[in-house]
């Protein structure tokens, strides 16, 4: 519930229009009423840019043609995440709308185009090819959301010139996502090259030892460096969406 | 080494005001001149507001005075994290210059002190009062960086009108960091209520299933919010440098 | 054995009906005849509405079949959880009494309907809608033991306005099963909201960090609410037994 | 805010008393007085029984002292868990009205009295002798909200004679805790003896692959008798608690 | 190298018959055919009664058939262990003369029956049925050893009842293998009912908190009654090579 | 309750000298009386040699002085493991009867000395000399039950002529307790030299990747020599107790 | 770059040859330069033997086709590890050139026959047949390099003779790779008897509490025997990697 | 027993001077003198150089003298590691002839002072301040067996000046020990920019997700530069005696 609404509110009971038995049960549904308010917040938010997002992972391709269609009737934004290449197949013949993104696992529409932010763009730095879908994930949720981005591929601490080359790249962002499975140990060069926001995500690349990703976490959260933060294992959206975060707040959208 | 003060090297060799093989010795240190080139820049952004940093974990009082001193006799902030009761007061008896903040057991002494950043603040915020020196160790780091803070304490998830009533201070904020033991949960409540960057601190508090935060630092992980990034375990004073990364990015001084 | 039968024994004896050294022999079993007891107590109370129940998991459909069969001849209620569809498909041909729910993977038959319980009723909630299938194993089995439910679905507490709307309902009820995986932090807020048993059931939804079910666990374990207990991951069934356990007591069943 | 207090302030706008701007401004923080509002009522049921509750682990004497010294005050009962026999010494003698319970190691003061409830007693039971303290920690939490309460203690499943010896006593019982450690298997055989509902507590004692009470722990919540519910290690409190919400849904004063 | 050959060798040397230097070069492997002669030994006590054994596990049907063949053909016994069913109807019908157990998941050909060992049997028993693989594992290893064995199923520790009915058969054993799955308490049972050696199996039979059979090992291995001892997860051969041990030091067979 | 009171208790029913009613009362508490029974020919047991036990650990010096006099008084012999010296200084003081064994931390009294036990020794191997603690509490409580014993010590595997040496004391023994840290792999090396019965016992000898005796555990477990159990880490007592199990079934006295 | 080019470039400044801001540029790569020399060099010790290397795993057999044609059509050897026979047998239909060996799981082409490395062979040892593929996952990269190699199967710790038979083998190596699961004790063994680098690969053989690998892991981190190495689980190629980079020290190539 | 002494032996026996019975019993120890010859040969390559070695941690002062007297007397160098201060302090007053390094918490006495062996450096790195006292422990060993060493201090891989100023150095080397403790990157870092062993120690320094070095120590194992081996946590010496193999393979004294 809006201010001007509750304001509104009052003036009816003020004269009369309004019993104050009857307004004090219209209002006995608002904190929830007010929330939903937020959610409409959200909901505009959403409209300037951010899709609404499926978790693919562990729904049918119905559930997800179901939820993805009742959004693009709305005229929604979709975002769709961690896709199988078989699932993604029928839901793009249902809904050709959504474009597939193969190696990202992703399907995305944007019916409204968000309006572009400027500034610096996010730069995505991968450790090595196999940790390319978690980083695709990460750049197609910045594009849905109008984030400008750059990729920087194939960058591992083993062989130093290629971090180096990459230096110029790392420095114009405005926040540096760096995906890296194994011993996950690049964030902390990163962190040490450059002095914007760094979030790292570990990658379940790797074996034995590797502990399907907790090595590179728990590298990660001990990094030399310091001031680098860490979301959850192959989680390049929920990267993507800290950065997302950030750029709101500098953009004055939040 | 700046381009420019190779290039004056070149010209100086072309002049045949130096020899090659004395410009070849001085080059040969190029490449990491050029790095250390960038720490002088590290510095002068250091000068700007961020302190030298001394873990105190792991050292002696003497070695913690020697550190400090050399520091400020050098001119510069010097801030040290994690000082036990009774090496912070050896230290403080033999520099005097040095504060000590108890709660969280920090040292500062901030000859320059750091340009004001303008802004809305870091607000940072705790589950339970025994998170406090986490969060504390946040808030003397944010402020010897000259970064805007404000803090909420106890808002555990249990009683939610606690994390309500906090909702307008959090709205406002720039980035939100968010301390917290137990199951941490507090980050994943805060992420759907703001916008703005989420820092999660898992701390090691609780016990048993608690596994000294590492039942935190997962919860945090695996929020349900999206978009939220961790930091190591206990780690206030990374959560601030975190945000102070975000601040420089946003203030154009990274 | 009855204290009733064993008085009886003894009256032959006396009688010189039952010579001592048959007694003797008779009563050599009395032990386990009397935990024997106790178990035909519990066919009583089974009767009552409990069904006999069959883990379905690591079984073929045969053998399924095989137990299923002798207990509906016996006259008894069936519940089997766990069940695979495959399976399910095959045990339904064979014995149609059964009736198979999809998404708690149960098959059931109640021929003895259960006398229902009155009072307030188990409300089971779920933090996310892949939480389900753990929520309808807990409803399925409160059914099958005639306790009244209710259902409260996709509470997650990053969207805060979900939680508060079904305050109401939740505080309704007798008792509320929480069914929750990722951070598992719903139990703490359902926790702080109502008064009554909050029995939480970790899932093993989620990736990474979630590892399988076990920070939900340790989260729920070390709940900042107190006086919530925990079953073991994805166990829907032993959740709604624990509720079970406390309607018996209350109705004076146990 | 109580309905009562909101139609008045209604009535006064209705009235012309109350300007609906100032009356905007003061619902403006109605959603949280209403839960508030909530805590007041919590409040009244603490004092129907349930004293207010300080955790005195990682707490000061003078913290403790403070603490209670406010709440005594104000007239609550106070109950304080987990004090060290110093820390306890110091209290004390601050605070002669608190009474320390050497092995539950809490200090207790009940000035009002609560109500006696009726009915069945939750009965505690322990494994061995070193499980005590914890099963003394849910006696006392117990008897502080006036439940009634009986102890069983050293029934270790190796002597099941021991158990069985018991089994009157747990057959009695509205709910029994069970305080186990090392392999934590009572809970299940007692799980099998009774129908009431069945709160297990692992406890840390044992070393080696005990693991501090996670394998107490894993066990049971993987026991092979359904129903058991389980909370944290070493928190008898947290059992009590559990079962003292069952007791008030019961009483009708949930 | 007996001492018989080697008394007779230096004889040789004596009697000039045999060269020092030919000798010396003998008696270099001397340490090896020395335990070679061990295996020797070895091999005789298993052609009275125990077979080579094969570990089925990661080998193809044509490398068991292989060695199986090999075997068959040198006259030995043989006993393959977790044979899958396809790889065990593919090695039977190319090697007739073993015989398939197929919940035992053994092949088992014994053509020099092993002469009967007297005394007391080696009981199995087992928690519930899902047990009965490695529990039937054990039982084939201890036939083939000519060990007589007994088998008492389904005795969880849930229902007190079936333990006590057992008491008969376990107290008569020389030696309990006692296989658990869950929460592995069985062996604390019936090590407090019986004197005689208990050689717990945790099995990996469980979900969740059962951490594929850690649980249970653990559990075991901190049971609270006295000289019980564990060998590995779903090892029910090792457990009856145990006690084959045990029964050949008492048969004067070591 | 002997069968002969039970038949002696139905003649007096049958003779009218026990009323039916009062007979059942007394009969009412059979079955735990029958186990009771069970408990005295324990005790029978253990006055032939093995002494009643007490833990120290966590137990004050009052507390084991307490259980020691009461089951002197009472003719016990009395076995105390892990007594700290300082405790154990205080203990014996009050109780001069009580023998300490520094190394073993081990108090004990044989008043009744046990009637010594014929045959072949157990023997106990250490792999290093840090693990001889743990060996000399097995040895203490092998002597307190009059099992004859050896002792082999610091036989690393990394020295394997020190193994190979001890091979005729290893192959003389009815059993062998193999203490080892680190690793773990001793039990390995000896369970291929010998066909006795093994017991390994981990010990917390070690650091880092030692995980305080979990690696020697887990490497026990999976000895690649056949037939090998393992108990607690630690638990020299626990060793001995399974020694001695089997001495008493080879003894007859099970 | 050398400074004999660096130098060089500085003679054409000062002759004027070259222009200062045309050195500059060039100057400019300088560091990556100097490391790109460092790949140029790595690329010379390549053609001398070492293959470039193609991690198959999670690669499909079309990358690892595009890849390995690159690397051949610029004359490089090319060494593939970890590639599934499926791939194996396409990638060689359509690169002839690449030789499969099936149990190392590789894919080889030399057509720059290393030079062949005098010295002392780098010897292989594997604990059980299961090792094996480890093992020649070594051997295949030991030869790629040109390195002489020998190999030691099946040497179990519970069959000494098998260990003591191995020693001349062991003692004539210049490095040993101890290949072993299960308990991984091997390492321990062959550390005591050679006075080489020992280098340890713990493989993910074994069942339960071998942790996939983790268990030979920890045992040889803690082995008993100094100065042995460990690499990751099943990583022959990173084992033989170490002893490669030892050889070429040794042999001045490094 | 050499092989001379084998055959005097011989020789008596046919010259009649030995009995073949006496002849017997000598050789009945022979394989266990052969492998004391093997431990003689030892002997000798220690008095070379390498000391004997006695692990100080959980030995009393009063052992550690005990020891390392005899060792003194019988003219041996002597190393002790991980000796406290306070132990340190007492052991040097009773020897003064050992010589304490605090840093590196070892006793040190040459009576023999090792042959310098020629060659390149093995060069010791560490990553923080922190690791000292392992990296010291590492140099003290290489000392204590004539091994030239360097040292490079605080290169942590967020600061890539450091390391790369240490590049000269680092290629230098004949070896190099990488003490690393937090995520453990560094030794990848160095992997990649030298060719020669490197042999990794992870440190237990950092706090939460180090895990007191087990983030480490995976770190290491999962490097992404190919060839590291890496020896237990805090392990030093472990690493100093790896290189020492390494040195005396090339120095043909192994």
């Amino acid at each position: 519930m809006s201010p001007e609404r509750l304001l509104a509110l009052l003036e009816r009971v003020r004269s009369g229009a309004l019993d104050p038995a009857r307004a004090l049960e219209e209002l006995a549904t608002l904190p929830f009423e007010d929330l939903e308010y937020a959610r409409v917040d959200q909901h505009r938010a959403l409209r300037q840019g951010l899709p609404e997002v499926i978790l693919g992972q562990g729904k049918t391709p119905e559930q997800i043609i179901g939820v993805a269609e009742r959004l693009l009737l709305a005229g929604h934004n979709v975002l769709a995440t961690r896709v199988e290449p078989e699932a993604a197949a029928i839901v793009c013949r249902a809904l050709p709308a959504l474009e597939h993104h193969a190696v990202a696992r992703t399907l995305l529409a944007l019916p409204h185009r968000p309006s572009p932010i400027g500034g610096a763009p996010v730069v995505v730095v991968t450790a090595g090819t196999s940790d390319l879908p978690v980083a695709e994930e990460a750049l197609v949720t910045l594009r849905a959301a109008g984030v400008p981005s750059e990729r920087v591929v194939d960058v591992g601490i083993a062989g130093l010139h290629r971090v180096l080359e990459a230096v110029p790249v790392l420095r114009r962002a405005r926040a540096v996502i760096v995906v890296a499975g194994m011993e996950g140990a690049l964030p902390s060069v990163v962190g040490g090259l450059v002095r914007a926001p760094v979030i790292a995500v570990p990658t379940s690349i790797g074996y034995g030892a590797a502990l399907e990703g907790l090595t590179a976490l728990f590298g990660m959260l001990t990094s030399c460096a310091s001031g680098i933060t860490v979301v959850n294992i192959d989680n390049g959206f929920g990267a993507a969406m800290a950065a997302i975060r950030q750029v709101h707040v500098e953009s004055g959208l939040a």
